[in-house]
């Protein structure tokens, strides 16, 4: 008898992750039928028309095939030429050997020299951990935290479902907070006190709370003051926090900054409360996505803990060296002067122009249709709308009509959690802008027309 | 107050892996303070000198950054430039994108018509997943089949440590069956049938059996009838097969060659036992370990549960696109009269030689030591030699005292099991000839005088 559904375990049965679920999975079959598709659900930029940047693509060709660093040398920018030779020898073995369990270690050391000139705050390459993309170091802490059922993840709601998915795999409880929706979607201490009072009630142990700034899938951007009350609260009650910092390039106001739960921390003098941030190559202006790289900065954590992360990671033996080039080449661009920089700022700066534009032209498009409401996007790659239904109507039956009226791809907001009796969907701000318009004007004529 | 130690569950906290266990940190140590270290601890060829084939990495180069298409053909083999064209076309936006969970359609079609070849059956690109190295594909198979803290895994003692990690990391039984050293290793069916029924014995509920072919640590090759009795016995028993073939080209004697479970299952017309089969770009004569690539074929599993795996899947995205081309050049390598297929046939040769020549001179030279005994070294990239030991001392303790007397890195049999009462260690046969050669000369002068 073959493996039946019935074998498995309820933790993979309830596991969900709507980002890839059913309605993608309809929109790729309808695509197959030759419908014209515009995939609003997920956070993969090259797959809608972003161009890679010049310098990233050029440092991994080398690093693969090394023999261009004679051969081809005129058709690279020195800087380029001369930082691919230091980061092969950084690597030591090349691209084909497994990397120590945390990553090359001379790119550790580039990651806390990041670090330290953002925060300007000191960094040091054993706390940086390099991963398969941030979704790998994040399940990896999960993994951790979650020592037995009744231990709670306090999330967001709405959240990114890798949190919640993680949670149940790994047979956690999720600890829902809300965020204000009235406000910008932001974290208030009072939300925070209810849900935690709310957990211990029925018996649930927390143990760490998950913050995700700039906002996925909310587009909000947390101010200095905000992660300072967030920390205060961890500390009180004991809590580790998961700051999921990936879309920090991701600002679009000109009032607003990303600022590192690392730099709170430390500037305040806090030593008692753990950290686990996490950063990436996928997002950003970047979009490397297809590259899995990313890493993980660890806080106040005891040598005996790091040794079990240490442990964990080596299990997988290492993150693929790719990713760990490209998460070098996030954090080292190139700098004024060198050869390669007049290119990198005007990449950067298109790709980070047509998200801002994006950002602007969705959520006031969205706003203009009666029964949608969309909070400003900040930040991030996403707007969540809140949108009125008509009396027993789910969202997901709405996103999957509109899939079908539309050929417009979104996440029901069931995926990411709501108020209950709210309604939302999540979509991406990646689309360029002439269809980022189109899928406004679509949204429109099938919004005032659904029953 | 921060995360304790005391805070991580049991099931992470006894999750062990030797392979990069304290032996080898120790080593790292040592290296630190200028010792020469002979790495043989792991599996990874491209750190001790291997060198990658060329046409794998100027495809990757060309797939990273396709302008050297145009800019600089003169380079490159046409074929390759065709190949990376076409490949970049199938994997349709590019190395940046996050592929479908399961990995590219064209290269799961590669991996197909590759199967196909090799073994004379049909294969199916849907039932094939791709997955950053082998590794990650066994994690979340393992996931799957443990559904509760009863459910048990059959592992051969020895076994490669990825196993009875995962199994304690996820909370489920390990079934160790034991193989037949006086007999080269080989699997009996006397030795599952006893190991099945102590299991049950104790209240443990066998899932799945794992087998390893080529074995690791064993060296190992298992022919057709072993193979159609493991799927006898999995039939019998309803146990899943968990087949890890990932040395399948690492075979060393002329008697003996690779015979998959899929081949064998196919034409003896079983369908009523699930099996998981994974292959790599880590091992083979390619080595890209660094690159985590790696694919697993399913066969014989209704659909509602195949749709569970790819959720699982999805959680984490997708893998890394490089790995997935490298993938793609394992199963395509380049055909006679193609330009690039005499320096591919060179390079291969030349490695695979260099492999069978170590394997002998390595077992050869283990049992010209006094108190040492080694199989015949039939596949893979390991011996797993029995050594005598003076009262009251453990492999441990002579893997450490190997290592602080000669710099040589093996890894103690403790670490992947073995019968109680005896003892062993596993060493790759990874070094140059020359290296190996010392490695043998230095063990036996540290062999005779351990007390």
């Amino acid at each position: 008898m073959t493996m039946q559904l019935k074998d498995l375990g309820k933790a993979v049965l309830e596991t969900q992750y709507a980002v890839r679920g059913p309605i993608v999975a309809k929109a790729q079959d309808m695509e197959r039928e030759g419908r014209e598709i515009i995939y609003c659900n997920i956070g993969n930029p090259q797959a809608l028309e972003q161009k890679p940047l010049t310098y990233l693509r050029q440092t991994l060709a080398l690093c693969q095939y090394p023999e261009l660093i004679q051969q081809a040398a005129h058709l690279f920018p020195a800087d380029v030429l001369e930082n691919s030779q230091r980061l092969l020898v950084g690597i030591e073995h090349g691209m084909g050997a497994y990397s120590d369990s945390k990553g090359v270690h001379f790119i550790r050391e580039a990651v806390a020299e990041f670090i330290h000139e953002r925060d300007g705050i000191p960094a040091h390459p054993e706390s940086i951990f390099l991963s398969d993309g941030a979704s790998r170091a994040v399940q990896t802490v999960l993994r951790m935290l979650i020592s037995g059922p009744h231990d709670g993840i306090m999330t967001p709601v709405p959240q990114y479902p890798l949190y919640s998915a993680t949670i149940t795999l790994y047979d956690g409880k999720q600890i829902n907070y809300y965020l204000d929706e009235a406000h910008n979607w932001k974290l208030s201490k009072a939300m925070l006190e209810e849900s935690i009072y709310e957990a211990r009630r029925f018996g649930v142990k927390p143990k760490a709370i998950c913050v995700i700034n700039p906002g996925n899938p909310t587009g909000s951007v947390l101010d200095y003051d905000n992660i300072a009350m967030i920390i205060d609260f961890a500390r009180e009650h004991k809590l580790t926090i998961v700051a999921d910092e990936v879309y920090q390039d991701n600002i679009y106001l000109p009032t607003d900054k990303f600022v590192s739960f690392a730099k709170v921390m430390v500037e305040r003098g806090v030593t008692d409360v753990s950290l686990f941030s996490f950063h990436s190559c996928s997002k950003g202006y970047f979009g490397e996505c297809g590259q899995r790289g990313g890493y993980m900065e660890i806080r106040n954590l005891p040598k005996d803990v790091i040794a079990q992360i240490t442990k964990l990671q080596s299990v997988g033996l290492c993150s693929n060296l790719t990713g760990q080039v490209a998460v070098y080449c996030v954090v080292r661009p190139p700098k004024p002067g060198q050869p390669s920089y007049d290119l990198y700022v005007a990449e950067r700066d298109h790709i980070l122009n047509g998200l801002k534009t994006r950002a602007r032209v969705l959520a006031e498009g969205l706003n203009a249709i009666p029964g949608i409401e969309c909070n400003v996007v900040a930040g991030s790659m996403y707007a969540f709308p809140k949108i009125d239904l008509p009396e027993g109507r789910t969202d997901e039956e709405y996103a999957l009509a509109l899939l079908e009226a539309t050929g417009i791809c979104v996440v029901p907001g069931t995926g990411f959690g709501q108020i209950p009796g709210t309604a939302h969907f999540r979509t991406t701000i990646l689309p360029p802008t002439e269809k980022i318009k189109m899928v406004v004007d679509r949204l429109a004529g099938f919004h005032v027309n659904y029953r």
